[in-house]
């Protein structure tokens, strides 16, 4: 049977996720450590995640802008978790000119800045900097900015979107005269990044609290959503941060209040990031490669004309024209319809599989008998098989382009309830004790990349802190597991913690996670 | 006579467009040297310069991708004059970690980088060695790429949007089989430049080639369109290179041509950058603030209810937002309009001023009688006063609905005709030698920020270079004057050469400039 990539996902889901990415054109390691080369079709993706998400951000009534990349050294420093869990690798630039010394470019040694400069890994302290300054009165607040930039963080093990040092994000940063103002902001954006996840990306996600020991460094609360891959890990896929005063102390970014008494800000900060190009990849992917959600599509429907190098190929390319024409006239998914004409100089039959493997979710083959009859051959990339034999429908053009926005939005919604029923069926709620959910997950943590699809668990806990949740890590991290939220909107908790025996207070989702 | 800024144009350009970035909130600097914060209302002018180009560029063809924000050293050399150009001052980054030392954040001398990394000061390098492993063969090209990004110059004497360490822009990068493609590309993107600018910012421009005293470092040719700002100087608002094979030898890019032949591509590139936004400021601001055009305005029409704390308040406000909900169905040049109603707790007369200052095209203000009656005040920022008088007209509403797509259209054409008949009004065609040149800018270039308003002058010349172009930029330099550039479609050249005494064979743009 024909495939389009070399490995399968139940071969090994790591290599099938390198094989994605670069079978369909969507990113590639660059010679700078770390970092990646962003693709046009994966860039496409990702434009159409920021229009989406920047529409929303705009209609909650926040407004962009831009603050610098650097951060000096000693504003990471003001506060003190945030220095504990980001200073550790972050790119420092210390000199400021290069110069030839026998031909040779060399750091300028007199060049060196007074005091190093930090490539971004985050702006909490760069923005509150600038909210100090632009705080005065409660007249004032709230202060609602987002910004779309790029940010650096150290990495070791790097994955194409998934860990790569430098990244490409938005970061809200909002600050609030009172903590209830701040907390239903946090809760407001979590619920605008579940929303544009499931709805325009088709993954279906968790919202929920992380507990103490996965919180930002210096938030009082962090809530995350959380998806599913097709290997049963869990996805972290954006989080938004209550910061009550801590960085406002820090920053001293005050206010005066309606009583005439100086006030520390509540702040927010929330972020989703090109990961969640990674989280389409390996919810949607299937052995032949991506399958795109047609909202995130950037062609969404691609004309193959098939091309014989006779005469009858100008009436073909003609067909194909007036067909993509008719097309762009066409609204789906709430936006103008994206087709595309491949006219490259490349074989049709490697088009299609070129096409299958990116993910366009509908491929229309045009060869001169449908030309002269008024017809399209359609192709689903969504249920581009029957077995081994490739599904392709005939049908008058006519009838295509009448369901053509119909066909987009159904393909959306499959996708989206496919990922949905996996999520749903894959987690366990019957495990209630720590023998129980070290048993499910096994001994196959030992090689991960090769281990059998796990799902999640979800177990009652008692919310243990500090040295108590520390021992939970430790005991989690030996089974490769990590604690990734605990749902909104639970009833009242039963049963007995799973880590410490106490009554349970709620429930926690428990995972292996990217 | 009330005037919203503390300084005009004529007492000190340099300072009033300094309070002007201050007081129509668009950007201001930031603790980090050179770098600036752009604020919402100057993004937001950004985001809509972006958007006009952005849909451009893709219309001819280009995709957007995205490159690593580094640049190992190793890779600025390879191009000898890039080197010499960029070379001097930029942002390197020599180490990757922070540490502790009695509680001391400092740079952990055990991160060195075995090779230092630059931050992009533009991408030639590091997108041409993608280009070495993206063509092998003549099908693979053309490859037209763009990529939205910010870059870091290291600057000494720094001016907002103008000058800055960091700015964003977009950088365009083609590789082509033949000269020809590659100079047709050159060309088209300079057009694309053109347009928009004239037609989107409403700045009238004057596209030439660079002579070659003030090419891009590494260009066989360099084009630029050049902006007459309101003090006579030139501002350079966007370049246009063919590099020729300059790059593509430096980087072995070659491709297997359709006689099996491997043959160097022929390469260019071009970028705008957030520099755009201050040639709006010194465009269209005039001593109340900023004018912006309508078809980059965040906020095209504001609406300004005239509360006092009374019960018919709520009726006005009802008012203004049925208004906006109106124009918001509206279309204005070609776009839907942008209306905002300013409900923020500050009063209505100091409203006015701030939205005249931060430039919104149409400011509408709404009194009780104004609700009740069915009418609206409108000022237009372009025509804002009579002499001291501050001109606003009563009309009934629906009047201003039917008529407020054109009126927006007229106050975009107004502010395109005033600067072009400026621009047009002040290039000295008539000063044939050297000395009638330097008579005309005479000595107050010394005092540079309060020299009397100049324009530029189009002189003969012999296209001379080598050592004799580097005698007339240096003569020219000690009356701070620049060539700006050689403008597009000349006649034939009559005269001799005001600097060679040679016969002229083209005609070239002598100004101060930003």
């Amino acid at each position: 049977m024909k495939r389009a990539l070399s490995v399968t996902r139940d071969e090994n889901f790591a290599q099938w996720y390198q094989a994605v990415v670069a079978e369909a054109d969507l990113a590639e390691t660059s010679p700078v450590r770390g970092c990646m080369i962003v693709k046009p079709w994966g860039y496409g993706v990702w434009e159409l995640i920021q229009a989406a998400l920047d529409k929303r951000i705009k209609e909650t009534g926040h407004e962009n802008c831009y603050f610098p990349l650097f951060i000096p050294m000693s504003f990471i420093a003001q506060e003190a978790s945030h220095v504990e869990g980001f200073a550790k690798e972050m790119a420092v630039v210390t000199h400021h000119r290069l110069k030839s010394v026998d031909g040779k470019l060399v750091v300028d040694p007199d060049s060196k800045l007074e005091e190093p400069l930090i490539v971004r890994p985050t702006s909490e302290t760069i923005i509150g900097d600038a909210f100090r300054r632009w705080v005065s009165s409660h007249r004032d607040l709230p202060v609602l900015i987002n910004q779309w930039a790029n940010v650096v963080r150290w990495e070791m093990r790097t994955r194409l979107f998934l860990r790569t040092s430098e990244f490409l994000w938005q970061e809200g940063h909002t600050a609030h005269a009172d903590e209830a103002d701040a907390r239903e902001e946090t809760r407001k954006m979590l619920e605008v990044y579940r929303e544009i996840v499931e709805d325009v990306l088709a993954v279906p996600v968790i919202a929920g609290e992380k507990p103490e020991n996965e919180r930002f460094p210096g938030a009082v609360n962090t809530y995350s959503i959380e998806a599913m891959m097709q290997d049963g890990k869990a996805l972290q896929a954006g989080t938004s941060h209550y910061l009550g005063t801590n960085f406002a102390h820090a920053q001293n970014i005050r206010f005066q209040g309606a009583s005439g008494e100086l006030e520390f800000c509540h702040t927010t900060s929330w972020g989703v990031s090109t990961r969640l190009v990674g989280g389409v990849i390996m919810t949607h992917g299937d052995d032949d490669g991506l399958r795109l959600p047609p909202a995130i599509a950037p062609k969404q429907i691609v004309v193959v004309p098939m091309l014989r190098d006779k005469p009858e190929d100008s009436e073909v390319l003609a067909y194909c024209e007036a067909l993509k024409a008719d097309l762009d006239d066409l609204v789906a998914l709430k936006a103008p319809l994206r087709a595309h004409v491949d006219k490259k100089p490349v074989r049709a039959a490697n088009k299609r599989w070129d096409w299958a493997r990116r993910g366009a979710p509908i491929i229309l083959e045009i060869g001169p008998r449908d030309a002269s009859n008024g017809m399209v051959t359609m192709i689903r990339r969504d249920r581009l098989r029957d077995g081994d034999k490739i599904v392709s429908v005939g049908m008058p053009r006519a009838d295509f382009l009448a369901t053509a926005p119909a066909l987009l939005a159904e393909i959306q919604k499959n996708l989206f309830e496919e990922a949905k029923a996996r999520l749903d069926a894959n987690i366990r709620a019957d495990l209630t004790s720590f023998d129980a959910i070290a048993d499910y997950f096994g001994k196959a943590a030992e090689d991960d990349e090769a281990s059998a699809f796990k799902g999640w668990v979800r177990a009652p806990w008692a919310r243990p802190t500090g040295a108590e949740l520390e021992q939970v890590e430790t005991r989690l991290k030996a089974l490769k597991l990590t604690l990734r939220n605990i749902p909104l909107g639970q009833g009242a908790a039963s049963g007995t913690c799973v880590f410490t025996g106490r009554p349970a207070v709620e429930e926690i989702l428990i995972a292996r996670a990217y």
